[in-house]
């Protein structure tokens, strides 16, 4: 495991709601992420589906990993967008992310998510997000 | 409570990830929907803040609801776009959505979300996006 | 006439695009702006109605406006989303925008767009973006 | 130049505001689509560059037609998002848009708008929309 992989994972272990929902970083380089969630009972909706809530806090975090790689800098998601396609069903979902654009305070990312059934891969999910550095004039990147 | 609202309760109740996050409906008509998430340590992120897929869950959630409410339906949130303008502090977030437009099969919603910190409320995210009909032909809207 | 809305007149016709589509700022304070867009054929698809790029456009601009006016600066906008919910039809259009978040260099807003029909409003659009100030480091505010 | 490029030539060309901007349909599949907007003086902001309306109207439209060679059906855009990350200054953009997703009555779509300059292309805008069917029950795809 390369050291940056390392160092994202040891950021995923410091958030409390990644570990509640048992996300794994599964790749993180200058150009992507990968976050990994298991399609688990307590993780689902009323039709026995993952949580729509669920699936956009993986492209959320996988964007923001995707964004902090090219940035190099502790980042923020400042806002972000999804379109979902098919409902989530299987054994976990895979969040792949990927910078579409890095400038100096800000890069823009795009990620798909797909569900894995029977090491099948399906489309669920695609976002499209703005990924902001922390500054010293505020934590949310809006100051 | 009236009617709308307890059956908007025991719809949330039959949602585990809901029922994991301590998801509250604390208003729902036709026309509004309004969701209480409690600032808890275990969804948090690395800095001490509410987690943003919890704050992005609330707006999604709330969402659905008030489109629900519109399209007298059973639905699913076919996109959404959220800003996060500040960190989530205090006790918890409240998400307020309202119908904007209302067609036969979507509805156009609009969500705020504030955290609520010794009484005072301060906008940390701001929400667009369209709930669908879950029509005979697909689960998801899509189909 | 305030200042204001003269200066934001002066802008606007700076702005060749904006002059060619007939653009008309009626309104521009720290916290609103309003742009009219005449529903002229030149500016139609093929249905007869106002092409989707002119209220895209009518709606972009005017969140350019608003966010600006808070900012008190040179602004462009680095994105937005824009829900379409029903033809454009009539004499014309106007986009109300106002400020819901503003920070040091960024500001969200929102935008809604109606049609104007023998004197009837209608909302044919709303869209939700942000706004950034133009700083020395780069004219696109991502640099 | 196959059937389905001319076919969707003849509907660019049945929309005045394209006709207006000088658009042109340069590649259209079931799976992707092509504009190019010529960067004129007359499409300009103050600043010496394309106005992001262009930019904006040629992603909406080039989303459009991916959606319906999926679709295959008269569409329009129900909703889009862009993200503008670079000034366009040159000769001219192309939108270049694909499907992400088709349903049956609704695709998902991406588009990336560069600018082109003495032959080098480069990135300006990312958008990311829905296409919906016009059905019989109304125009906008709404109702």
């Amino acid at each position: 495991m390369d050291d940056m992989l390392a160092m994202g994972k040891q950021i995923l272990a410091m958030q409390p709601f990644s570990v509640l929902l048992g996300a794994e970083l599964t790749d993180f380089s200058e150009k992507t992420a990968e976050l990994r969630v298991p399609i688990r009972k307590d993780l689902m909706q009323q039709h026995g589906f993952l949580h729509g809530g669920v699936v956009s806090y993986a492209a959320d975090n996988a964007l923001t990993y995707a964004g902090g790689g090219a940035l190099k800098s502790a980042v923020l998601t400042s806002e972000f967008k999804i379109n979902y396609v098919r409902p989530a069903l299987g054994e976990y979902i895979v969040a792949r992310a990927k910078v579409v654009y890095a400038g100096k305070t800000q890069a823009v990312c795009r990620c798909d998510v797909f569900t894995i059934k029977d090491a099948e891969e399906r489309l669920c999910a695609t976002a499209q997000g703005t990924i902001t550095k922390i500054g010293k004039s505020g934590i949310n990147g809006m100051d």
